[in-house]
């Protein structure tokens, strides 16, 4: 079994009924570049990335949402592998009859529930231009002086109405299962962080409580500085966009996290921290964490006493959420709002 | 008319029930040192604070809350100048019969609810042990290798019933009203912070909504490095220490506050950032937020979306809580709780 | 003896021959916001300074420099008292009849060796565009989103012929003198750190060993945030402007330092850290490090092996360093060299 | 071709003439915990590190020096590959006949110029002591209240008379060679940065200008926060420990370096930033920087003005410099003493 049939995430395109403010927002706020636009998209990148074209795109559209999420294969023949075994197991999968941007042939498939991905193997950059050329050679761009700038694209978080079939279909193409959240009394999974590459997850799957289909919970941005990630909340704030969560410390993933609802309406994630595990696949037992035996904080280790409901709640595109679920939130919380206590 | 009869404030006495417990939070936690110890007390120092024997007195008690707070004197004349001006005005204020450790003579007065507060003018600084010293000879003591080490005493905010008497005393004795907290509304304030030095507040004044008089909310030890501050929150997590409020920004006083209750049961405050403001107290206009016509986010600026219940009820000594007012304060954030699609 | 005269540091005045380069380095890299322009000069304000029309006033000229640096009296009466000692002890010193912009009537006098001061009460600040406004109210303008965004203005560094000589002086209005560097051998003294406030200096001198007179050595401006002081260092270097010394420690004033020469030739310091020491003014014992007997890193605790030899010599304007100053300065530093071997 | 039949470095052993001082580094200074001592060795393993029974191993010896470097195998397969690959290039490499704490069998060989290494497949940890476990159930071990606390060993750099034969072998066992220094002029190369992960390197290696071969250059220890790396560099100041180097940026690996001599002789560095590189091996070309027609600051980026000329000669086992070659060092840097004024 081997994990490097994938490289890295590539890029993801996400849906948006307001382009402008959408891009405004990675463009002044999290200090991305735009390399190119076309009639519908605008193409993103960070000032990070190494060998890729770009790493957002941004698509008008009626409703928020996820286009699609993009891998680049380990090589030319892992690409042929990876679609061949894809194509034997789901008839749906193909080879893609769009000419994307900066990537040479492309095999799409879908998740068993619906989000769409794509991976490759050519690229094509095109040459930086001389005032996005950085001083420092090893540095792809210029590093742009913004507080919230971000670094990369680190991971997609996928809402699931079942993330135990979500979770073996990506196992299946050679992802590593690192973290799992499950619920032995409900006999249900919750949560699974997944990676082809040393980071806690380039991949997350969430249960979502509302039992849409194919929903995106969040993209997530690397910050390069935690003193930038902490005062960069401040950029938000004064330019009018509410941190929905955060800042705050995952107890899964060990990672520090910061939500913001973008102008079109999809939730992105400020990262920083969590840890490199290097784990071989064939030595890597997943830790799981059982909300019904644990008594500690996996959720939100600090920042908070609870996941937000929203968070639990709200993805892209936007449902309907019952009253009995968010009663059913509130609930399973009534045991804990003297927190504040737990010194006695 | 002058901010400039106290000097800063000096130390704080906090009364514990558990010193042992106490003591190993403060040394062990925040790396503050133990200069001194006796049959009921133990006196810390932070690294970074000039001219104190110490800052912090912890003693042992049947309960915790705040013994009393000590100011500087700017002089031997301006000593005796607010000890005149608070004899005329308050007959229980007086020349203090108790030596106390590292102080000359002393004199003792109360806020108009009770809070006990007393001035000094001359120290007696012990000379700095060999291993405390530091390689810096302007750093007072050396600086302890812990990510959670405080700088110094930064402030202490008092609970009370009635702000605006507790700030209106204060002011005749020379503090500088900075920034206040009202309810045009309710004609009530709820909130004072003022200053005798350049900073945000050395005193703050919260409005205790359970009706005691005299109690503490916090006192608060200055965090010299943001990114120390939030990876510090782990230190709290990792050694069982529950984070009741935070990290978050303060719209009021412009500051990160990070709140834990040390094992006595006393609220504890590692503070960052805010703002220095060097204006005369003879051009200075308060700061006032209204709560009823402010549509901003003044308590919690981020990080999370409201101020803790707890921190608005529990303070020291402890009282109950009426089920009315815990009912009250939610009630007034039914509005909120969607706080996430501000951005449609 | 009072150290209250004065209130803080109002603003500086830079002299530049590139006054638009120097503009951009100032609103593009530090994010300050230009407040008012006229035909010779253009005036700057950091986001988060309260009651000041301006703090950074930046005027053609054919070479750099100083301007003048102003201070804010502590009140009016303050004003005409500074003003009446200084007319009696200087027959140069007066009353200006320049009406400057966002201040009243001012007093005009000059340091002992011809740095130009002026001192003033009353300012007028006009209203905030509503671009501006932060959303917390206690924030005197929009924080910016820049990695390298000052704070605000915090002290004014000159260079001096007789140290001792300019440190009198100002200590004769009232600055408290926090901390001084002597050689005992050659009986000089070569720097010394006076404030008005709780900083370790709103003002510092350094001896300046071409024999120039009235020379400056840098104004400084306070980054807010460890994490951005560090990494902004890229900032910099990405905009093609040379760091020349740091990001260091300085052992003097316990601060951390880096400098950069803004385009016009004047050095700016991004500073950070250092103590606030609010030790009444008649309690206070200067620290003095005397380089002759001190085995420590007082220059530089860290950060580099010594103070760079440009930074010991380059001010503005400019002077001719000759090869003698450059050779005694190498001479001095040849004990030092194999630093790395100290642990044997 | 694949870099993927090694997962990640498993550990460094040092040999240290002063165990016990140099214990006392990575236990107090760097919060490293000790997790087996025997007659002649003690093993230590920082917080953050995953499925590792330890990552340094300090045995006393007569000199300092690298005592060995590990690799750990992808696979079972994985590591028999390697050996047989090794075993027909060169005829020393051989099974080792050592049992090493917590690793089953291993493959040991050397580089071309005897820097010797091993690499294993089998782990063994023992069970986490109760003190030692973490509240968060993702971090392998508590993490400790340190300024400087590492989360984990993160590279090695050799020193090598010969980096291109050095660089070519590692290549040959599947490293990534992401960087690489030359001079075109003198048609040699004078480093070469290579990774089995994502990192920028996992192995360093630069040009010993003493001739000297197979000694090392310096351990890297990766902290986890902007924060605690700069201001932690106080943590050496105040115990004695000189900082040889930095802070600084390296322009080669973008990354933050620190580097201090423990007190047994070998080089430490504290590292933080650089960038993710998950280009596949099959498409990348190392950026390679020829020191003979580069303008830039490829060494230091900023933080000094050049690479320090002890950190280009001094390396363990320690052999004398010649006169010779510190002059050629300090030749090549005279061009380059008027670097502040660049601006002009």
């Amino acid at each position: 079994m081997t994990n490097h049939l994938i490289a890295h995430l590539g890029h993801v395109e996400l849906l948006t009924p307001r382009l402008a403010e959408t891009t405004w927002f990675f463009t002044d706020l999290l200090s991305m570049y735009v390399v190119k636009k076309d009639d519908r998209s605008v193409y993103l990148k960070c000032w990070g990335e190494f060998r890729t074209p770009f790493s957002l795109k941004l698509s008008q559209s009626t409703a928020p949402g996820l286009g699609h999420v993009a891998w680049r294969a380990e090589s030319a023949e892992d690409l042929e592998k990876i679609a061949s075994m894809l194509q034997s197991s789901d008839s749906a999968a193909h080879w893609s009859e769009n000419s994307e941007y900066g990537r040479g042939k492309a095999f799409e498939f879908s998740s068993p529930e619906g989000h769409r991905n794509e991976i490759f193997w050519n690229i094509t950059e095109e040459e930086t231009p001389p005032q996005l050329k950085s001083k420092i050679r090893a540095r792809p761009l210029k590093m742009p002086n913004g507080l919230m700038a971000v670094r990369r694209l680190d991971h997609c978080t996928l809402f699931s109405s079942d993330v135990k079939a979500v979770r073996e279909f990506y196992q299946s193409i050679g992802f590593k299962y690192n973290e799992g959240v499950i619920s032995s009394a409900q006999r249900i999974e919750s949560g699974a962080f997944l990676a082809v590459t040393g980071q806690s997850h380039d991949l997350g799957i969430l249960r979502d409580i509302t039992g849409a289909k194919g929903r995106l919970n969040h993209v997530a941005f690397y910050s390069n500085n935690v003193g930038s990630w902490i005062e960069g909340c401040d950029v938000f704030l004064e330019n009018g966009i509410s941190i929905e969560m955060g800042p705050m410390r995952h107890g899964i993933t060990d990672s520090l996290g910061l939500y913001i609802i973008e102008p079109g309406g999809n939730r992105i994630e400020i990262f920083h921290g969590s840890y490199v595990n290097y784990t071989p696949i064939g030595d890597w037992t997943p830790i799981i964490t059982d909300v019904d035996s644990e008594s500690g904080r996996f959720g939100t280790a600090w920042g908070l006493g609870f996941l937000a409901e929203t968070w639990l709640t709200y993805g892209t595109p936007i449902v309907e959420v019952s009253e009995e679920t968010k009663r059913s939130i509130r609930k399973s919380r009534e045991a804990y709002t003297h927190f504040a206590y737990e010194f006695k």
